[in-house]
Formats: structure tokens, sequence, C-alpha cells
């Protein structure tokens, strides 16, 4: 619903220097007539507000473009690497962290073991990681973006609940912010990674996406009309604790027979590894005595080559999912679904497992036209990607595009 | 995305009609300088633009408000009635439609029994019906707006399928616009009543808001960010075709073990007659051989009243039902969800099924706070209200309140 009030002279003029930005950024090398043209501003405006940018440092001018008669125009830029973004992605197994220019291109970046870190101590971990970056580094931050696992509130910053790094009511983002001075966003990294998914990994045509992260856990980001969808708790796309065991295996969460305990990169390793040692004769089980623990790679090459139990493990977890996707697809009705993490690794015959049951669980008209693919983002870039981009756009306007 | 052109003359004249009429809407009775308050428009623009409206009849003067010290300032309102709008509900077992004023208030309405007609004669019983009341009908009508079941093309006003009134690829719409010359508007029956109720059922509070109807058929309606979500085929909300018992009882979509096989209130008529067939001392069997079919009511009641066949049939499908919603509540973390349709009459026992399902089946921290109601809205005026309602905000930019 439109605003019912009228803009203010100094909201429209910072709306308009957003906008003759975004378009040199979208549009580059343009001219300052390109630019009027573009946004329906007057040439006056469009000048006055490029010699603010240029100014700034943000814009730059690169010569002279193709003349159309009188004297040649000058050609405008962004400066792609004025302005750096920090990106942190706070993973299962380590934490990482880059630094993204305004392309959301990584220049360069570090990593901790988490060793389990949990509590105080993971916080610790995020502070010494970002002082690894922070501290050689010159030029203006526009801001820190993280991605952690748990249900983020990203109006405060607060970590909800965090299972895995013991967080319960941390608010992180104030944390970060006073620790380093500057704006700090916190997102949850199946929502931060679907953005990035979103954003880098197709060409934006499709106004809904849903990207599952199959990973120790399950999570999903849900992209509604070009938009990242988070529920009135900021909880939407925690599809991984979703009851569809009925009384079936613990789940880390408390409860039993979450999708977790069936269909994660976790429950996977776990059931390969029963099997495995059930049957040391098949192709997991000789993998299994030889280095005696099983990895997805192990497995997606034992199914590849049609070994029983590998087969069974990937099919039955492709399958769980699968119905889950069909829940999704029937309410939903989305017609690109994109799956990360881990699991992927799996490939074509967890795919194939996935795919028949989605597409049996839904109407046909609904899921017929839904493609199920892998997703497209390196995976160890995704989730400091998307929560870098979400500060880009919210700081400064832009969005970047693959 | 804010669109990148600036807005012509034209377009900002009537962005700027549609926002003083809205305006004089939400706060009458508002005095033009009030009017030039809250929308920042100059007086002289004010003036203007209500002259135009008090020309065509849809803006009133209706006498004059306190002074504040100079002349007392002439009081605006909106004419309730200066026009109409007609909104037709496709029942499954009779077609009816209203007169709607601009309050979404009803002036007089009309039904015809459906007969099992479907195909032309389906079409033809459309025709009839508005012809009844557009016969003696006169003033502006705004336009048509159409609730039916099926899988509809909002875009086209196509429906692509209607499983029981055997259309697939009829563009509904256009035959209407056609025969009658006037906007129309086709919606799907359930998003169309989820919209009744968001708007009419709530104090609209609830940015996200899920609806769903369970009636022979089962259907929901999604509200996320305070608008109807239709997913990318039109199909959000088809949660009543999506798998609950794999391999399980034949559905009339032609799959098996869709959730409208066990949890609709056509699958719970059939299997409290089996209940009743099979132990006829039981309320509910006594209930069948007194009138030779039961119906919801006495279903409800033999519940109530702790029948075993009737806690039975009742408690199956509201955990079904709680299970789908469950899923739902995990992907889109809404905390409003209200129950409309027949089996909203089996009250409490079905409710505390549902509730205790849907709460188990969803990680804690999103289904606590999740509201699970039955609808406000009167059922046999929410879909023709919702179909209205959103031809009253597209063509004037109304958006009526409770």
């Amino acid at each position: 619903m439109p605003s019912l009030q009228k803009a203010t002279h100094g909201q429209t003029r910072t709306y308009n220097s957003r906008l003759v930005l975004r378009t040199i950024y979208d549009h580059a090398p343009i001219s300052r007539a390109d630019v009027a043209r573009t946004t329906g501003l007057t040439r006056t405006s469009v000048s006055d507000l490029v010699a603010e940018l240029l100014e700034l440092g943000i814009a730059l001018e690169i010569g002279r473009g193709p003349s159309s008669g009188g004297k040649a125009p000058i050609l405008l830029t962004v400066a792609d690497d004025s302005r750096h973004l920090i990106g942190v992605d706070l993973g299962e197994s380590q934490f990482s962290a880059a630094i993204v220019n305004l392309r959301g291109e990584i220049r360069r970046s570090v990593s901790l073991p988490r060793d389990g870190s949990d509590g105080d101590q993971a916080v610790q971990l995020v502070y010494r990681l970002i002082d690894q970056l922070v501290g050689d580094h010159d030029g203006p931050l526009v801001g820190i973006g993280i991605g952690t696992p748990g249900i983020i509130d990203t109006a405060t910053g607060t970590v909800r609940w965090a299972v895995n790094l013991n967080w319960r009511d941390l608010n992180l983002g104030q944390l970060v912010r006073d620790r380093f001075d500057v704006p700090v966003y916190v997102a949850n990294d199946s929502q931060a990674a679907a953005l990035a998914e979103y954003i880098f990994g197709t060409d934006r045509q499709a106004t809904n996406m849903v990207v599952i992260k199959v990973g120790l856990g399950i999570g999903a980001g849900l992209i509604l009309n070009g938009e990242l969808f988070l529920g009135d708790g900021f909880g939407a796309g925690e599809i991984g604790h979703t009851t569809v065991v009925p009384g079936g295996e613990l789940c880390r969460c408390g409860r039993r027979g979450c999708l977790e305990t069936v269909a994660s990169a976790r429950a996977i390793l776990e059931r390969a590894t029963a099997g495995a040692l059930a049957d040391p004769a098949s192709m997991l089980g000789r993998a299994m005595s030889q280095s005696g623990r099983l990895t997805i790679e192990d497995i997606a090459e034992a199914a590849e080559a049609g070994d029983d139990p590998a087969r069974a493990v990937v099919n039955e977890a492709g399958r769980s999912l699968g119905r889950s996707i069909a829940s999704l697809i029937g309410a939903l009705d989305v017609h690109r679904i994109a799956l990360i993490g881990a699991a992927s690794g799996l490939g074509e015959p967890w795919l194939d497992a996935i795919r028949g049951e989605a597409r049996d669980g839904a109407l046909s008209l609904i899921a017929r036209p839904t493609a199920i693919e892998l997703g497209q983002v390196d995976p160890a870039r995704a989730v400091l990607l998307g929560a870098s981009a979400v500060l880009l756009t919210r700081e400064l306007g832009l969005m970047p595009a693959r």
C-alpha cells in the first residue's frame, strides 16, 4: 500500500541520489544525459547529484563515449572498490569472512575452525575473524553482514535461537556494531544463501524461488515477489524441524521425527555408516573399512555405481525431502527450487529421488512446471555474499547482478 | 523495487485523485484542509480534485464541522451507494451473487441451485445469475468479481482447471466481460474468501495470514505482506491436493491420498457414515438411522457429547489437517491461521485436534505464537465479498475495512 505522506524535500534528494547511483551502477558506462533520460530527472539535478557522487569517490568519469553529432559525452561508472563490505558465514565446522566490493566480488577471505565452540566462545571467534580482515584494511567500510544458523530477528540483529551455537536471545548485531562501529546486518544462513542464489545464481527472471540448504541441518530461504520472505517471527523456511516421521528419531531440537533426522547430510552419513557396517562387502562397506569413516563423496560415488546400500540411503533421504518439497510446491506454487549445502554433492541419484516424489506429491498442474535444480553459487561463498548483498541494498540502494 | 521512471503528469493526477478519494473514504467525515494535511498535497490541488469527485457523484458534502476559530469547514464523505459492484460465488451446491456497495455492504443477493451442472451449462448458469441482478439495477456498475474453485489465471481471468466444474482453460473473465461490458475479475474461491477474512474479519493488524477453507474440497489463501500471494502459476494455497497418505484413497483429482481424501468435509461425512453403519447403537448410528444421512451438525453434536465413532472421525480429520498446517507454519512462520468452510461447523473437538498436531509438528519457537481460529466472516458471503473487494481496490483504489 503506498504511503499517504508526500515525500519531503530531503527524502526526495536522498532518493534521487540513490536513483542516480543505481542507474550508473546498472548501466555503466553511461553519460549524464542518459542518466537523465533513464531516471526522468532534469539534466541540472543529475549534474548536481553526479558532482556529489564524484566528490565522494563512489562514481568515476572514465573517458568519452561516441559523439552523436555534438561534443562526445563524458561516461560515468561506479568505482567498484571505492567502498567495501565484510560478509561473514558462521558455518558448522568453520567461521569464514571476506572483504567484498560493490559488485559482490570477493577481495580477501579468511576462516577459522570452529572446533565446536559455542556461547560466548563463539562470539569471541566472530570478533577474531573480523579483526583479521579489519586489521589491515583501509578505505570506507559500508558495514558487516553476518549469516548464522538459527532464527534471527533481522530488525534488531538478535539471534533468537541457534541450537548448535547455544545462543538464545543474543544481540549479535549490537555486539558487533559496538565493537566495529559500522552498520551490521544479521541474517539466517539459509535465508542469506537463498538471496545469493537469487541474485548471483540466476538471470533474476524468477520472481519467486525457494532455496533449500541441506547440510548438517536443513533450512530454506523463500524469495517471494522478488524479496526474502521472513514470516511474522523471522522463522520462515525452517522446514528442517517439521515432523515427517511421527514418533521418529530424536532431533537435536529436542523433538522427534523432524525432516532433519531423515534427510540431512548428518542423517545420510549416519545411515550410510550403518549400511556399510551391515554389508562390509558392498562398495560402501569397503570405503568404510578403508578410511574408517564415510564422506558424502563416498556415498555419491557408490550410489552412482549402483551399490545397493548407498542407493537405499540416497533414495530414502531424497524421497523424504521430496515429500516436504511437494507440500511447499502445493502451498506456494513456486516454479524454481534450488538445492544447496553438503548433500547436494550426492548429485543425480539424489535429485531423481527428490524430483520423483516432489512431482507425485502435488497437483500436476502445479508441480509440472517446477524446476528442481542444484544451486549455482559457490557454496563456500553463498552465505557471506548473501549477507553482504542485503547490506549493499540497504545502505546504498544497490543490488549486484551476476 | 521502485520503478526507474519518473511519473508523468497524467499518472500523477490519477494517483493523486485516488489518494484524495481514499483519504475521504478512510477518514470521512473530513474537511478539504484535513485531506490536504493528510496527503501532503496543496489546498488548491485538493480543491480541484474534490470538485471532480463531487461532480462524479462519488464524494458528497455533508454539512459543516466544528469551527476552529474561522468559518466552520465543509465536511466530505464518500457516497457509499454511488457505485455498486457485483460479487459472485460459484459454490459446490449453489451459485450465488450480490450487489455490493463501496463499503462492501450487500444490497441485494440471489442464488440458483447448481444441480451438478458443469461445462457450458455452468457458464450459462453464471449468466442467468448475473442477469437477475443486472436486470433491474440502475446506476454505475464498477464491475463484476467472481470467486470460483480451481486454478485461476487472475491476470487474464482464465480458469485453468476447475475439477468439479469440468472447466479447463476457460476464459470466464472474457466471456462475462463481453456479455456485461464492465471490468471483470476472476479469483480462486479460497483466495477470495481469504481476502474477505483478512479485510472484514480482523483488525488488519496482521501482515500475514493463512485462511484454509475446508469444505467438500480443501484450499487455502495466503495473505503475505498484506497481499494475496498467488505463486508463479496462480495456484498458491492448493494444499488440498498434497499427498498425505502415500497410496491412499483415490482423490477426485485422479491421484491418491491427497489431504482432501482424509480431511475434507466430504471425507468426514463418508467416514462418519461408515462409522455409523458399523456401530448402529452409537449416537452417530442413531442419527443415521433416523434421517438416512448424516450432516456435519450431527457429527459435531455427537463428537461434543463424547460419542466414540464421531470422536474418532473428527479427531483423525483434525489431526491430518493439523499436520499439513504444521508444514505451513514451518515454511511460512505465519502467526494467524483462520479456518472456514463447512467443516468449521465441527467446532472445538476438531479445533483441538488440529491445534495439537499443528503445534507438535513444528519448532515450538515458531508454532507457539500461531493462533489457529475459526473465521469470522459469514461464510455465505465471504467469497463474493472477497472477489468484489479486489475489484474495488483495483478499479478505484479503495479498500473496505470492517
